[in-house]
């Protein structure tokens, strides 16, 4: 695969749409079964008599089809190696069987790596929403990419100061 | 179901282990299909030659993983009625083929709520581990139960004041 995207051209304030996606009720079914087998999530009946009122996928499902748009639209065209967490994820809304969800993210701080000066930083948004504008999903967290240069050893000695609280 | 935990039930310090399970090559391979299409996810050679030096589970299959353990060995027999999100999630090492992860769920903090005298939120850590000892996962958040019994008029005044700052 060709890296289209390195740390350099994450700035801070950009923002990507990620593309769209559909769920079904089987596919719903399918992940509840294997990961969370809650009865809203296994049944129509259950999730009619649930606080949900449907249907309704799991919260990780949701997470994870969110992953499937940031990966195919972006990060198999990035630099990406990996991430070491979240700092928040927020279920809004249930999804549905037959939502159509779409996935905005937005770049909201980078910064370079004091001990691999090939590796930055970059702090994300991603916020989902459905088919009628609803926001469903909002996660924050960091991600890390090889840069395209090295960091110089003026950023370098500029991190360590940072560090040091120079 | 038979409900045995109630908000009530999750006293802030009590812990719970929630068992454990494997995750195969297989398994491995088609949650990334479907959700998290990175090649070190996907193909054994492509780990190999990642970070990772081998295939490895994708982030979201381990927090997927993580809550079949919470339904099916705590959520499923408690009047849980979901969670609005998480507050931390760190993915600490990578989940090869052939591990066996352990969960344990520590309840932090408990309180009522001001509108919902009927339902409580319980503030809980999940950690796992794989067969080494070492720590995968670790995660931070709220989840809301039924409580057995409404909170008292006193309750109530006492949430409110909290709320108002008096």
């Amino acid at each position: 695969m060709t890296i289209h995207y390195y740390w350099e051209d994450l700035v801070p304030g950009s923002v990507r749409e990620l593309g769209s996606l559909s769920v079904s009720a089987e596919e719903i079914k399918e992940f509840a079964e294997q990961y969370d087998p809650q009865p809203f999530h296994l049944d129509e009946l259950a999730g009619r008599r649930s606080i949900y009122g449907n249907l309704c996928a799991s919260g990780w499902q949701t997470c994870a089809l969110a992953m499937r748009l940031t990966v195919t639209n972006f990060l198999n065209e990035s630099s990406s190696m990996g991430s070491p967490g979240l700092e928040s994820l927020r279920w809004l809304k249930p999804v549905y069987p037959g939502d159509t969800l779409t996935l905005k993210h937005t770049t909201i701080e980078s910064r370079g790596m004091r001990r691999r000066p090939d590796i930055g930083l970059v702090r994300s948004s991603w916020e989902m929403f459905n088919q009628n504008g609803d926001k469903v999903l909002h996660m924050e967290g960091w991600g890390m990419f090889r840069r395209r240069e090295p960091a110089t050893a003026e950023e370098i000695e500029r991190l360590n100061a940072e560090r040091s609280g120079a």
